[in-house]
């Protein structure tokens, strides 16, 4: 198994939380089993205490619980089961509406930038921020996620669905629940792939693929029984030619965001 | 004290990792000890363990510990003097030269879609999720940390200083080393501000505001030993009016990104 899945122990340095953050993998099977109302504020309030750019908290979630609504995000998530099984599915939206609304009273007509794109990426990395730190409180708790990319593929739907106002948009979806299975980790690119000295060393990153494709067949190969052993980077190379949610730009000019 | 600030034992459910995240600060004065190379593998390791949209993997960071280099970041960010002080400075920066460069041999001339808004967001997210599980497993080794979002003040300084190729952009910088001061947490938004049910409540989270002014008036009042209250929406009414890196769309897409 590759040295970028950490095992207890296998580092010189170790501890509970390493361990934890460690053993991540997504889950894509759960249980029936409730998440209870002190777990979810848990969960949510720990997302909270992340940071947060000048303390603006530019985000909302909205957990949805009821079957039918569920089911409804599962189909425009492109038919992902595991979202209407999962007992609460958080969406998680960056949100400069709140913001904008707090700051009327006091603008006196002053002009404002929450059409930027700096105060877009500002909402967006904060949501981020907070629903990692969400899921690491879930996992200390037993529970499992996965994050729901595929939100984004009717985001327009979905908005509409979730009643979003101006200035708020759907980043993405997280299943929450108990977990009903227990893959293990997937290797991670070699650390001299991602961690660069003082200036960043391009020959370094691309020269390390190659290492990271090797580990990646004999993953393939080892848990599919030999069946797959496609190399990282030709899986790469199909993803990066799909046109996938080329409709981002316009929806989130149509929401208000990064219009300047 | 708000109760959006986690202490052990508050909530009915708690644990160590719970704990960990609820005492969360920004730490912006650190001591001269530095960060042993173990730990910087144990850190960024765990930030790779974060999840990863469709394995992309689209993130580097880079470990400025050059005196004359941190100084440089420290003076384009602002002045931020801790910049310069902190033993590690990560630069966090969004990456999908090396998901292109691994991509390109397996291409066989298809067209890629690299510049769209959509994988934009994926290397931002990438980015960020790595960056806070970086963040926790650093407090979790007795370090502290602060992001700092003034490195996108000069990007282009900053881009053109650390070597970064096309398709590479410094998200946010991230101070790291042991914590020489030890302020209290700041109060929240009151958890039903920003958690809804089934839909987006957009009257109950600007309701939730008020409460909000009250709490983080108190808390200047009493950090300040009274000498400041103005209520949060003021604050954000400032910072909303301020024209802030208005820079950034074109940078970005001077670097590749988001032309589509």
């Amino acid at each position: 198994m590759s040295k970028n899945i950490r095992e207890p122990g296998q580092n010189s340095i170790d501890n509970a939380v390493l361990s934890l953050l460690g053993r991540h993998v997504s889950v894509r099977k759960f249980r029936p089993e409730p998440v209870s109302e002190e777990q979810l504020a848990a969960i949510i309030g720990a997302g909270q205490m992340a940071s947060t750019s000048s303390n603006v908290q530019a985000y909302s979630v909205i957990a949805v619980t009821e079957p039918a609504l569920k089911a409804e995000l599962a189909a425009l998530a492109g038919n992902q089961a595991y979202v209407a099984e999962c007992p609460v599915f958080l969406v998680w939206c960056a949100d400069l509406y709140r913001l904008r609304e707090a700051a009327k009273p006091h603008l006196n007509g002053a002009d404002t930038y929450e059409d930027s794109t700096e105060n877009f990426i500002i909402a967006t990395v904060d949501t981020a921020l907070a629903a990692q730190n969400a899921a690491v409180a879930a996992e200390s708790l037993g529970l499992g996620i996965v994050y729901i990319g595929g939100l984004r593929n009717k985001i327009a739907e979905v908005a509409e669905r979730l009643g979003l106002p101006e200035l708020v948009y759907p980043l993405f979806g997280m299943c929450l629940g108990y977990p009903d299975q227990a893959p293990g980790p997937r290797p991670r690119l070699p650390l001299p792939a991602v961690l660069h000295r003082n200036r960043y060393d391009a020959e370094e990153t691309v020269r390390q693929v190659e290492t990271y494709d090797s580990t990646m067949s004999d993953y393939l190969r080892q848990r599919t029984g030999g069946a797959k052993d496609t190399p990282w980077s030709a899986i790469m190379a199909v993803r990066l030619a799909e046109p996938i949610r080329l409709h981002m730009k316009d929806f989130l000019q149509g929401k208000g965001f990064m219009r300047k």
